[in-house]
């Protein structure tokens, strides 16, 4: 082709594609998908180039799946039950392009970053873990393997997750090896049911275990507060499972070598046997009653404010992408208030728990979920339960441990919610009289994942003052243990033979703020009492509070510690100023009722390092993009992402690009109200990111929901619309509007 | 009469009594006072004697008024602008019955306790302040000083708070000793507008002091944002307003003995001079958009599920009586889960802030909320924006400083609050498949609070777990200061010459619980990690997580002050023990962002001491019943409640009767965002009661509100009526229920 037919072409194909994104915005904008429906005027429209943060397609997952199928050399299984000793195609997933590429992409400086994916394979016939990067996408053509370069070691095949192909051997090494072997304890002390196998983590004492403490528990609703005092140390570090055996077991607080020796103990008498008793099934979650007259529901009485476009939403001043990562969980881009980027990243690293027993497996007991998969349990959302039933549903693709991509139903929510409070409001009843004030309505992001016995209820909320949040709810299944002798040393019992165990629950976040571009401080500001001299009274003194503002200028200088006195105000600033000649910044503010930590004198300490510290700030770097790791959980002697090595260097902080690192969570210790389910009041946590002279006034001031008026117009509509609301015909029936709160006050007037 | 008549006629009158309490109760019923409309089967009934916690009526108020003024010898004055120098009926409120006797008569053992108001009268002639107990009510026919066995001093009159007719004197003396002797000042830096006075707290430096820094301000909305640079000390210690006088002034930075002083040099311009300028109204919260699309609103779909009758308030498991004190505000009582006490009382106390600044007024400025008024300052609540347009509102009667009782329409709500969030759920994606859940709505009473330029929203919110939790935000206008040298020490710039000054809030709540009856101990849980060896690795340690218990002894034991470790559990517990054998308890679980306390060694600090400590726990005592006084502003140096005293004695809180005294608040730096108001997102604090071991399972699973389903039955709404809802014609349009979730786990089974 010449080259006026090379543009002539290039152009066309610009048009129709250009042609196409409108097209399919429209359309969508029409469907339940693009909600919007009468939406604020959209000062803000949705970016397409939020693309580059989405979870792969169904599609894409297929092609990745099927291109490294198709590299033969590498002998790579996708059957759902492929064995250990096999070659497992474990997790695809989105590889993030670098972040200097993106926003010179989001800017509109550079064309898109190649899209890519992050594939696992478990080479089992090899004895290691290899990641690849497979791109681009759609229709890949190459792979590259990048495990050495991200975690600068071998992965060995123990540090693995254990999958379903493995599982499915461990139930069977179960039946064949202890359950059959026992049949007169199994019949006495179980009644012949069904045992379900709970195991405990990490899997061993030292680097190369994995051996396992698994836990046995009655077949009824909520298994794991059903536990039967019975628990079985299976070796499984050969990858081949005819070499797997049973190390150690425990029966009602004895310990035995082999199923032989208890067998035969139990058998002679020699041992304090658990007689079957039938249970009630107290773990069951289907009500006592039957629904009655139902309680207060949300509605959009003038339709949605938000609009959800592919992965990008826009929320009146608010926009942002959203993926799913079926490791961390959800995860926000590109938040922006009125356009103006305040943060590249927000998203889930790690959830965490440490737990105390006498029993063996739980003895031990250190959950990383993000090595089990955070994001892989956001199961489908109930309406009304999970989230307000008006929300907006959103369905997730994804690939780990199966066959097949999976689709996931519903599985994010998205919902404005009016808070029920105020976000502001005065009453003047001094000098002049008027009432001023607005609803608190803000934007929920919400995934639930159920990770077993637990459910983390994760939240990003925006509000209209321009601050966003990051907050996390436990419920669900406690882990319990049967009841021993010391025990309660360990927590309460909470049913018959039951211990809830006392546990603590560590969450870290990232959050990338990017105030006014990449180029940040971290500052800190607290108060003093400082004694001076009254001016008018030369001779008084008083002590009187001053502002404390510091600059830290190192990564060790801003890891925070847990247990140290740390300044109230912790800011991400830039050196630009507002109109009032102070830095503009974000507040980040943590919510957190954190136990102690794991003592960094245990092993399995440097696995989870990043709960040393409520907040810590690093500089950005590519290869420090997680604070864990898939494989933490199973190397956990041997961390590949140890967070305080990120620290460790001890880098300058200074006019660089920052992260925040922070850590929240809650101890519990169980207690009978813990039965059937872990309520969530309470029990969470969380940071809240609040403008901090980042505006030059009060942004939400310049909302529409603002609610206005003043002696003899409390009856005009004309800045309270909810005020009229009882007149119109699209809402519910409601009660008129009235309002008499000055007659009180300006009696005062005589 | 002979004995028989007059049983007749006590039972006649004791029938006919009964007949109207009934009457009553099932006429407001219908009413929208008493509101319950479908609401789930009462398995609790209305107590009529919560009225011994009820304000007194508008007709007791008069009654008291009326017999006061009766006393002739007492020679008080009921005029709105009665002078200093007379007598000044200054306060009728509820005098509380003693907890034992108000306890026998609840619990049906004793009759009903004399209802009896508290009398505070100014005596200016007389130069003290006395409180009476007046009654009994109604129809009043004694009065007795109890001044001295209330606080073991006399109340000098200078302890007395401002009334509305000392400030008609102090705003003449302004205009006629400062303003009119400064015209070319007023006119060139003012320009010639009206200043506004806002006064700076404590009123001097040494007790005996009345001597006010009153700083001026721009007669704009939201006055306190608009500082115009000049302040005046005025010496109002005589009840005789004739020696009143200017006692120092402040100019721009610079400080001047008289007027006449300030008035020369700024003749001979040897003053720096403030030049007017036309102000931008930056304080107004007029919206600058007309009201839009509207947010979100919650609506009962099927009616409220709570009853209010009188001041008794039924809320599914709930009740409680609930009452509206003038000084310190709102209060509920004999709170009750399923019939059963939980807290005698649950009561606001005090509301303190310490500023910093460089500008004289406020660089001593402490302010103690309940010395003004904090209920005094319950205006209507206006529907929609300070609660949800649905709530009910309740109407309050107050006495102070008026010549009349006052009628505060619709300044308490109540309405159920649908969180959009479960309570609990959870997922079962293993073993078994269902689903359940319970979304999280619960009951909210609520007053706001509109203390000069602070709004304080009160939220008491009664969960269907059993907890209840005692919450409190900020908002309004932040105090502010003309930026002068220096000012920067102490806060930030948030608009042209304004400065935002640091201060801290902190708030005092009464927790007074009784858990099974008043005899309880306060406990603390916590946990720490011991080495122990591994049973069956016996050469091996690691670090457990132990749980760590401790029963405190005695006063001083359990004052937790702030800036100390304190274990993360607070109970306060019965020796009676659940199904489980552990001590039923509740929980106080306090969030908190508190700066730093005021040093003992400031004399103001005796007045405030109660802000020492996180939680404090005391022994029940009638003459220990709030932790400050309406006295602690104005005689600060010599605080009639001095709360440290309390715990002094270091009493035994063994198997006593217990009270939690419980701080709260947070450190604000304020910032231009606080321009115009401060919003009440992360502006908060507050203290959540939970049960812990009380209930022998989580008391929710009894709740009519859980969903439950599990494969095949999604659609079924025999434990899910939210799900049918979209079907009936009762609610809004909304879409069906559908739900999906199972079908991506179940997959994984082949």
């Amino acid at each position: 082709m010449n080259s006026l037919v090379k543009w002539a072409f290039f152009l066309f194909v610009l048009v129709s594609l250009l042609l196409n994104i409108i097209l399919i915005c429209i359309y969508s904008s029409r469907t339940p998908k693009c909600s919007a429906q009468r939406v604020h005027p959209l000062r803000i429209k949705h970016n397409d180039r939020s693309r580059v943060f989405a979870d792969l397609t169904r599609d894409e997952y297929l092609q990745v799946q099927q291109y490294m199928l198709d590299q033969k050399d590498l002998d790579i299984s996708s059957r759902q039950l492929t064995k250990p000793s096999e070659n497992f195609l474990f997790l695809i997933d989105l590889s993030l392009p670098r972040k200097a590429d993106v926003l010179s992409y989001l800017d509109g400086i550079s064309s898109e970053p190649v899209r890519e994916a992050t594939v696992v394979v478990f080479y089992g016939s090899r004895g290691h873990i290899k990641e690849y990067v497979v791109g681009p996408l759609p229709n890949p053509t190459y792979h590259q393997d990048v495990t050495k370069k991200r975690y600068k070691m071998e992965i060995p095949i123990n540090a693995r997750t254990v999958t379903i192909g493995e599982y499915e051997l461990l139930f069977k090494f179960l039946q064949q090896q202890v359950f059959s072997k026992l049949p007169q304890l199994m019949k006495e002390s179980f009644g012949d049911k069904k045992l379900e196998p709970f195991e405990q983590m990490p899997r061993g004492v030292r680097l190369g275990d994995r051996t396992t403490w698994v836990s046995f528990f009655r077949d009824l609703k909520g298994i794991y507060i059903h536990p039967v005092g019975f628990e079985v140390l299976i070796n499984h570090g050969s990858v081949n499972e005819s070499e797997w055996k049973v190390e150690k077991l425990m029966y009602n607080g004895q310990y035995f070598d082999t199923v032989e020796d208890l067998q035969q103990k139990y058998a002679l008498g020699s041992v304090q046997r658990i007689i079957y008793k039938e249970a009630v099934d107290y773990g069951s979650l289907k009500p006592k009653h039957m629904p009655l007259q139902l309680g207060p529901i949300q509605f959009y009485t003038e339709g949605k404010r938000f609009s959800v476009c592919g992965n990008h939403v826009i929320y009146l001043n608010w926009s942002f992408a959203f993926g799913l990562s079926s490791l961390t969980g959800m995860r926000v881009f590109d938040v922006r208030f009125k356009g103006e980027r305040i943060a590249y990243e927000l998203s889930i690293q790690e959830a965490m728990s440490v737990y105390g027993s006498v029993t063996p497996g739980m003895m031990i007991t250190k959950f990383l979920d993000s090595s089990i998969g955070i994001g892989r349990f956001a199961h489908e959302l109930v309406r009304g339960t999970d989230c307000p039933h008006e929300a907006t549903y959103v369905d997730t693709y994804r690939y780990i441990d199966v066959k097949l991509p999976v689709r996931f139903r519903n599985s994010i929510c998205i919902f404005e919610y009016n808070l029920g409070q105020p976000l502001r409001r005065h009453f003047a009843d001094f000098f002049s009289y008027s009432y001023g004030g607005m609803v608190n309505s803000a934007l929920v992001f919400r995934t639930i994942t159920a990770i077993g016995n637990y459910d983390y209820i994760w939240d990003f909320i925006f509000y209209q003052n321009g601050a966003v949040e990051a907050k996390v709810h436990a419920t669900g299944y406690i882990s319990s243990s049967y009841l021993v002798n010391g025990s309660l040393k360990h927590g309460h019992q909470v049913a018959e033979n039951v211990l809830g165990n006392i546990h603590t629950h560590f969450i870290n976040f990232k959050v990338d703020l990017d105030v006014l571009g990449v180029k940040n401080v971290f500052q800190t500001k607290d108060m003093e009492f400082v004694n001076v001299t009254l001016p008018w009274m030369p001779n008084r003194y008083a002590m009187v509070p001053q502002l404390v503002e510091k600059q830290l200028k190192t990564e060790q200088e801003a890891a925070l510690r847990h247990g140290t006195k740390t300044p109230l105000y912790l800011h991400i600033a830039s050196n630009k100023t507002n109109a009032w000649g102070h830095q503009r910044s974000y507040r980040l503010q943590v919510i957190s009722f954190t136990g102690e930590h794991l003592p960094e004198s245990e092993k399995e300490e440097r696995a989870m390092s990043w709960a040393r510290y409520k907040v810590a700030i690093t500089r950005y770097k590519e290869l420090e993009r997680t604070s864990s790791s898939l494989y933490n959980q199973n190397n956990i002697w041997n961390p590949p992402v140890d967070f305080s090595t990120y620290i460790k260097d001890n880098e300058n902080i200074e006019d660089e690009d920052l992260v925040a690192w922070v850590t929240t969570g809650f101890l519990h210790i169980p207690h009978a109200e813990d039965i059937p389910n872990t309520v969530t009041v309470g029990n969470g946590g969380g940071v809240l990111l609040r403008p901090h002279n980042y505006f030059d006034e009060e942004p939400s001031i310049h909302s529409a929901d603002g609610v206005y008026f003043s002696p003899g117009n409390e009856k005009s509509c004309e800045y309270n619309r909810m005020g009229c609301l009882a007149q119109e015909t699209c809402s519910p029936v409601l009660e008129p509007f009235t309002y008499n709160g000055f007659d009180g006050v300006m009696k005062f007037e005589e």
